[in-house]
């Protein structure tokens, strides 16, 4: 299914959205904070929220620039996310997108501060002049973004990981975790793309978001799986630290077989969602599903 | 002037402010992220930029709801930068508001989180549905706060002060690292005011603009001159840390008896935006610009 049509439209979003990026992430930030925000979240990255924004937006027939904008802010909150999840007082980690994390690159106190300031930014850039974005659209996606990035979502999310290190949990608690922790951005990036239409009906809306909730989770699982079955070299983050952590994963509630398996449905489901709504041109959006699932890395 | 009734609105104000972030700070968050971002923002406090957005609104005319709101943010943007400036990996300190800092009593990572979603939550607050606020009235607050907080306001601030402990900073440089440290988010707060208000016009919002940087500049050369001059009992949080770190002041710099004159002419400053304008209803304003440099913690 259009395999070469989806990698051309594939590499000239993320020609977009690096461009986007590029533009909007301050270099002249004063000592050296634009330095380390832009260390941070350009020219590296799998881009998948972004993918699933402008596909959303595709799908729907929305405003392109709006969703350009929306793409970049879900970038930034997911880029923050990472800075200050290697911090050394959460994962302790050096490695992260083949690069030493930006707390060793540049300190702690730099990297905390660069996050805090990426969180900023992801709202400035929803927030241009009203003839860019519509003002109504401004405010609704600073809605969806905030509550999928704050104390119910993602955050939240990071605090129950945080709490379970060591403590078995189960598989229910393990799934509201990861919905939290990884699932609201992602499921947040499809409705931001969809918030990008106006015309979108509330069914739509709900098939969109039974299918971003499906490869949210779908994307976690699989998460856990390469954590156990790649290398670092190949992650470009460090391996096996989920294992070493003795934190709870899927692949160590499951078994790697169910895990698997259990993706692959998810991906199903994600399939099922599209096919039953009313629309038409999700071809990118099946694709993507397909990649979540399908990738090594 | 009107103290008693001064005394009396600033006490009404402050309950409305307690009661609304009682509200819209979670209770039920998960593994104890709600409980550290409570700790981190109710209770405690001068809450100086709510009752600025308040008497602002109040100056113009403008929705008290939508100020309420816009009140409730700055002060969790305001406090989140607390919990994540008071870290070991910043100014490594263990006293705030009278009280155990946030990373003493929670541990780091959980003290890092509650930041983070303390900032996510500011928008989450500013972004209700849309007939509580009208959504574009909810852009421009977004707007405006996310600015004021981000790479160029207060983070730069602070990364420009983390840059400079140790070394000289000219007068002029001193001024700029505060103008975005303090300052903006102070101005923000008059600023988010006068949005509440559709009619505001620029002449008056430009009164308005300087009222509040000149608030801001004040606000911190008395913050300089309670360092050198007020014990930790008194202030709620470490004396005389800024010395000790060897930090540029506005104390050593100027001196301290140039810097109280300097506060003076800075409350005098905004008082004379004030009567210059086409504002009548200022007296709150004009109040809360010398309670900023009379203040003793």
């Amino acid at each position: 299914m259009r395999t070469a049509e989806f990698e051309q439209w594939v590499s000239k979003t993320l020609q977009d959205v690096e461009g986007a990026l590029e533009l909007w992430v301050p270099k002249d930030s004063p000592a050296g904070l634009g330095e380390a925000m832009r260390y941070a979240v350009l020219g590296a990255g799998k881009r998948l929220r972004p993918l699933l924004v402008m596909a959303t937006c595709e799908a729907v027939g929305g405003q392109p620039e709006a969703a350009l904008r929306a793409a970049c802010a879900v970038e930034l909150i997911h880029a923050y996310s990472l800075v200050h999840d290697d911090m050394p007082c959460m994962d302790d980690d050096v490695l992260r997108r083949g690069k030493p994390t930006v707390h060793v690159q540049f300190g702690e106190a730099q990297a905390m501060l660069a996050g805090d300031a990426m969180q900023a930014l992801a709202f400035e850039v929803l927030t241009p002049e009203a003839d860019q974005v519509p003002l109504a659209l401004q405010a609704r996606l600073c809605a969806l973004l905030a509550r999928s990035a704050g104390h119910a979502g993602m955050a939240g999310g990071q605090a129950i990981d945080l709490a379970s290190v060591g403590h078995p949990l189960s598989e229910t608690a393990l799934r509201d975790m990861h919905r939290r922790k990884t699932g609201m951005l992602l499921q947040a990036s499809v409705m931001m793309g969809a918030a990008c239409c106006r015309a979108c009906s509330p069914a739509t809306q709900a098939a969109l978001s039974e299918y971003g909730s499906a490869i949210g989770l779908a994307f976690q699982v699989i998460d856990d799986i390469l954590d156990v079955t790649q290398d670092s070299d190949v992650l470009g983050k460090t391996a096996g630290k989920d294992r070493d952590a003795n934190k709870p994963t899927f692949v160590s509630v499951l078994g790697l077989e169910s895990a698997m398996r259990h993706a692959q449905e998810l991906r199903d489901q994600a399939h099922i969602a599209l096919s039953t709504s009313d629309l038409t041109n999700t071809d990118w959006l099946i694709r993507l599903a397909d990649k979540v699932v399908e990738r090594d890395s």
